[in-house]
């Protein structure tokens, strides 16, 4: 198809209005000031088709802190840069664990679970480092977001990033921890500070659902053409964002929504439907596990009215 | 279609003939003689479409023991005895844990992570039983085996049963414990005097695969057209199976292979291909997260020539 | 000394005395009706110096449950019956965790920490029972324990010994798993049934006080002249009740009042002065590690009035 | 008695001769080259008795690395600076884990068990410093030991101290961990430069022994008659080094030896004979919980011939 889908425009505004009368809204992330100054009332969501028709609804175009949906794409970027050496430095398997638990790195010798809990993404930010400078290696980073978002305003807040340097003691931890066993191979500090700076990009329902247009269409972006990946490692990086986007609320995210989705603790959810769409959601408050509260129930009622879900048509 | 798909039955023949050479086969599970015993070198493989047309190849029609496999069809009888209730005993995440793990248990109150790892599973058969008689309750399970496989000939093995009981030490000790927090009710031995003749029960990859065709169907068998479920409640059997079917491998199977699947100690494993097909695997080796070496290889190769993965096609 | 010291008879009535004034009594154990029912202001105290002076204060002739304490004369037992072997079953180490907890077992596949944690003194029985009868072995406790005491009276309560095993699923879970791993020899049931009667015997502060004087005599009654143990075995013994007596209040007990020392979640706790004398003290209420509140405050006092503190005079 | 006991005189230069003589030595640490190049024949040994009188064996006067033999004198220094609230930062419990875990501290909300376990170390550092600079608290440390060891000539080992900060990173790990719970108040790297110098201290056997006299004596040195802290504090020292002293070997070091003692990676032990002695011994090879391998055989043989156990005599 070449139009937008009219029912598609209608469900993603349905949403948008029922998400923003309620009033159960979870809570937003407080370890930050700059999080914890977002209005918990704004709601985001965007849904781009493989035709590149973009559907929005509320706060669509409001940049917020993309926080660990950073992750997804330091992965592509890792797996481009060394392929699948990089598991060597991290696992493939759900952690069962809090987000920042540092208890299974003692367990398997500092390697870590998975690429999108904190440690893991960690280990995936030292594999892009590989040695450059901070700053440079910062660039391919948010470059890599513009391409794929084609868009250049995308940038890095640099107020999130310097809190998260000021207060993030358990990242430290975590880092430090693994270069004890021999898991990181810069500078703890250059390390941390790159990943620092690529959760605090911001970055706008409408843009982010954009970058993931490519893992919606086996690793090419269907607008423009561009290959981004490889259609097997697009598959692969989706299985991945299904059964660890959602930390240790993955199984649920699972369930419930039945899409690969990534979440952040600025409220944010990226979520694929396989040769369908790309969607984005934003809400800031989040539950007991850290995702955002209203952006999974957003997707939920999205699969449930598209009958989108990987696991049954 | 109504009509058996060529290519299918040649990639079905291939693989049988590919895997039958090889001399990889992980180790056979040792634990009880019965299962020692098997012999390394089977593999079978059924696929059975939506229109009913099915594929096999290798042993395909040798009954083994489908031990953990019998769990996706547990939990689907107690989700229609207690409906969502039953999560109130046991959860939906990864477990991050080997199957026999005891520790998540003290963590979280003896409540399972999943009804798939076996803890999560004793609490499923528990709550089946509901307070009637063992045998009873047995006869129910291998009834509704019999109804979805449409194959009365199938049946418990006695000796892996009763062998299962004499060695069911870590069982014991997982069971025991829920008691102590109340997740059971039950006495413990009738709890797992119907869990260890479930494991127990023996089927062929024919059998196995017909048998799970339902959940590749949002939850109707397409050939006589009985509802066994509905659609929601089959997807999210899938999706369970996705994030939590192979223990502490359901990572990487959910990358490798793209697929919602069960694996179970005797070298089994079904997968759903939803909307398409439903496949049994069986070849005795297992790896080291406990799951079958050559049946994992097998369906990743199928995923591969099908492109049937459903995280992009 | 031949004579009683009227300053011991002093501290002992005064201690017992001001423990019947406080309020602040801790939380009677509940988790068996027997158990529960106890009245929270009893207190008794005996203190039995090495000439055989006894010194007694409050309900010291009341008979309450020993629970645990009964694990200080099975290790006596079993060392006696296997030596050094027995440390192939169990460790010497404190366990940093709750008296019941599991988790420990499965790091270290299957071996107790220690002899005075739950599954470390069901296994030491296990040791005992060595392929006899659960009533044989019982016996040969009891008269162990009613012949350091002197004292032909002693008795197991059999409704708390019927109460523990109707309720004991933790206990059970704990055997099963170390059963699992080859640490128990005799069928589960026996291990716990000896298990939970010998927990099950009844004594009071003057019977405890008299059965621990071997060990404050270097393994040898003072008053009658009998040898039950070598002194290295009674030092040894000692020093397993200082590192782990007080599951995991260990710590505290042995930085407050500086003498070894075992609990029972009865309420009663045997504390050994060396070279001086033997103590018990019996209050119901328990602290959050599941020892004797006013116990652990009376014991406290005794050691600061006395200076008997192992750790300087 | 005032005069040299000839007999302890022959005991410690008999266990010199037999250490020496010995071919089982453990394992040199290796994690610094300046621990890693010591020889691994080494042997001191020095014992003070309550009247000033020293009997040297071996090396004794040789200096090593005191490693974690300084908490001995920094919890002592801590407790003088703040007293009981130094419990709000640390426990008293045995860790039941190794030196370095970090386990216990995610489930115990970044609170360490004991002041001897490196996690337990780095925050009593952290008490001390308590505001001020590196430097200054340094200085009062290394005085405080050249005062109760009577020897201004005590130094810190320079490059030991530059080799910790350079590959301490589980250390680093461990302070910024506790850090993000609030248990550390000065800027991380303060804290960690007092701890890896501290622990870089160097000390001959004699002199470490001479450094431990107080603790034998109540509090106070018995031979210049200074009084270091109250008697109460110091029994409870002793009884934090009896409990905790041997990270988790510390139970197998009551059960052998019955003294009060504390290790160090160096291969020192510091032991305390509650109004007896002070004893120190070398022996660089540790066994697998990290402890001098020779020196606790050598401590254990001297209390056989002395009968010094805390437990009997």
């Amino acid at each position: 198809m070449s139009m937008a889908d009219p029912d598609l425009a209608r469900i993603v505004s349905d949403i948008a209005e029922e998400m923003s009368a309620r009033t159960d809204r979870g809570q937003v992330a407080t370890y930050i000031p700059e999080l914890a100054n977002v209005d918990p009332a704004r709601f985001g969501m965007a849904l781009i088709d493989l035709d590149g028709h973009t559907h929005v609804g509320g706060d669509a175009d409001m940049p917020f802190s993309i926080q660990s949906i950073s992750k997804v794409f330091t992965l592509t970027l890792a797996l481009g840069r060394v392929g699948d050496r990089l598991w060597r430095k991290v696992g493939r398997e759900p952690s069962g664990n809090p987000f920042n638990s540092i208890v299974q790195l003692e367990r398997e010798m500092g390697v870590p679970r998975n690429p999108f809990i904190n440690a893991g993404a960690i280990a995936v930010t030292d594999v892009i480092l590989s040695g450059r400078q901070p700053r440079e290696t910062l660039g391919e980073i948010l470059r890599f977001l513009q391409f794929v978002a084609e868009d250049e305003t995308i940038f890095i807040d640099q107020e999130v990033a310097a809190s998260e340097k000021r207060t993030g003691f358990r990242n430290a931890a975590l880092a430090n921890y693994m270069k004890s066993f021999g898991v990181l191979e810069n500078p703890v500090d250059f390390t941390l500070g790159v990943y620092f700076h690529h959760c605090a990009i911001a970055m706008s329902c409408r843009q982010l659902a954009r970058a993931g247009l490519f893992l919606a269409n086996n690793g090419r972006n269907p607008v423009n053409g561009h290959s981004v990946i490889s259609a097997e490692r697009a598959r692969r990086i989706n299985a991945l964002m299904l059964t660890c986007g959602h930390y240790d609320g993955s199984g649920e995210f699972a369930y419930r929504v039945g899409l690969p989705g990534k979440s952040g603790v600025g409220g944010g959810i990226l979520a694929v439907a396989p040769g369908l769409a790309s969607v984005a959601v934003w809400a800031p408050g989040l539950d007991e596990a850290g995702n955002s509260h209203l952006g999974r129930i957003a997707l939920e009622e999205l699969a449930r009215r598209t009958g989108w879900s990987i696991f049954g048509h």
